[in-house]
């Protein structure tokens, strides 16, 4: 397969990064690859672990000189200092891409620092494991995982096609939305399940009438299934919440209307709306599942279907 | 093993009853097994597999006759009609018992049909599997399992030793609690968990701008996580919520102050808030299950620990 990319940079070296720096390297889909971190141990793991083509530089400003494409991957709240930093050294005709999880933010966050003729072209990998740091990259992290492109108004066609073009070779199925549809996809998808998860975390465990070690005890009734996403990063994720907050804030406001009226259901007795919502959601979902074929390449866990139709215990 | 049951009345051959009538077969805990259900259907069923000791009659009236031990398997909002059927034909000295999700209910419910002499020792096993019906019990569908024991106040010592050694012999660890404690403590780990995941769903599944197959196409970004509950039986959870309306719509109540709190804290960009919040739920559970190694007897989904402490992916 012919390279992607003449010369690629990558900028942060955690699980993403050194995983994009794995895989590129694996399947030749650049001609040169430099990278860097604002970590001098991340940078001195990098090196030690002497992953493929991969050469490792000391600052930024030296790993984007001419670079033809810079994808940087650092949190969420770090896109802005980065581009202010890189800016002034991208090569004319540079695409810049990124991984956020929000991609409002880090479009509003990167784009003052760039010069015309350089090109913004944001991505979100969907992919991702428990664990983070420049060890446990993983050259196969985006096989068959979803990675939202999202173009600006007005993009180069051709500054496009190499950000699809290079997370197709990394093995991701490639999606394009805008900035705005993806930053609400991702509230219903991810964001507003993991304020949930975390907040219902808290209550259980700060109860006065119940004992934690109760609480867990009994986890498996349900508690337990918010476990993954409530074990998530505080920091990475107070950055999610706060960059964004429309989205989320927006998700909620309709959840805790449809959280208000079932909860109204229970305590006025009215049996039928209790099933109504129930079942809705329920036959909405496999009518989905099934029509499309969501299972083929939505991202699974090991062992586990895409989508157990399962049922916890209970009476019979 | 001696048998702890002379004569064992099992009403509803569901997934629990009949996991019930295969178990007590396997390890001779009763000398006699007596099996009934509602449905002719089932008991046609229950008699064509053969499950082992248990001679299958038409009545609840019939299987009760003579039965020193009558454990009642039936949906949790059919108790009390069961109770009042059976109530006037039981012997003296006969211990009553059920496997309902709820108990004050149940209590309430059945109370009031038994005569005096007539010993009631609700329970609840934590157990059962995505299916339902008589074809689908297992004789080992307890083992391991809590079964939380709810005497009430006054209850015969004797009669609650009896319960409780018959579903030590079916596998379970038993706990005991009060009917009160019993119905708080499932309300945060059971009850909530599946009104806020059925919640989701329909929030998430109902949304105008986004499409469901996109909703269920990006979903391994936590919506997923919340798909093994929200798939749960619509008429069962009906039921529970109805039934343990008060403690639900407390812990609810906590839930939405607790929300609220963290919404505020997103939309008044309180960082450090934010960060407390999701570490605290983190660390505490972290600390429980470390000091109390709760995994231990805590069910485990097959191929999964029992508290995976990981991280979806996203940001590094």
């Amino acid at each position: 397969m012919e390279p992607v990319v003449n010369r690629l940079t990558i900028i942060g070296q955690g699980l993403i990064g050194s995983s994009i720096t794995r895989a590129v390297s694996a399947n030749r889909i650049a001609r040169e690859l430099v990278v860097t971190d604002a970590s001098p141990k991340v940078r001195k793991t990098v090196a030690e672990l002497g992953l493929g083509i991969a050469k490792v530089v000391e600052t930024s400003v030296e790993a984007v000189r001419d670079a033809d494409l810079i994808v940087a991957c650092v949190p969420v709240g770090q896109y802005g200092a980065l581009a202010s930093e890189i800016g002034p050294h991208l090569k004319a005709g540079a695409i810049v891409s990124d991984v956020g999880s929000v991609k409002g933010a880090v479009v509003r966050d990167m784009l003052p620092h760039l010069l015309k003729g350089v090109h913004l072209v944001p991505a979100h990998p969907l992919a991702g494991t428990e664990n983070s740091g420049p060890e446990s990259g993983l050259a196969d992290l985006f096989e068959n995982r979803w990675c939202i492109v999202t173009p600006l108004e007005g993009a180069s066609e051709n500054a496009v096609t190499t950000v699809r073009s290079f997370w197709k070779a990394l093995g991701s199925e490639v999606e394009t939305m805008t900035v705005a549809q993806h930053d609400k996809v991702l509230a219903i998808t991810s964001h507003l399940p993991h304020l949930i998860a975390f907040t219902i975390f808290h209550t259980g465990l700060k109860h006065e009438e119940i004992s934690n070690s109760e609480v867990m005890k009994y986890s498996a009734g349900g508690f337990r299934d918010f476990t993954r996403i409530a074990s998530s990063n505080p920091t990475m994720w107070r950055d999610i919440f706060l960059n964004n907050k429309e989205a989320v804030l927006g998700v909620l406001k309709q959840f805790n209307l449809d959280l208000a009226d079932l909860a109204k259901a229970i305590e006025t007795d009215d049996a039928q709306k209790i099933v109504d919502v129930l079942s809705t959601s329920r036959l909405t979902r496999r009518k989905v599942i099934e029509k499309e074929h969501i299972s083929v390449t939505a991202p699974k866990r090991e062992h586990e279907d895409a989508f157990p139709i399962v049922r916890p215990y209970g009476d019979d």
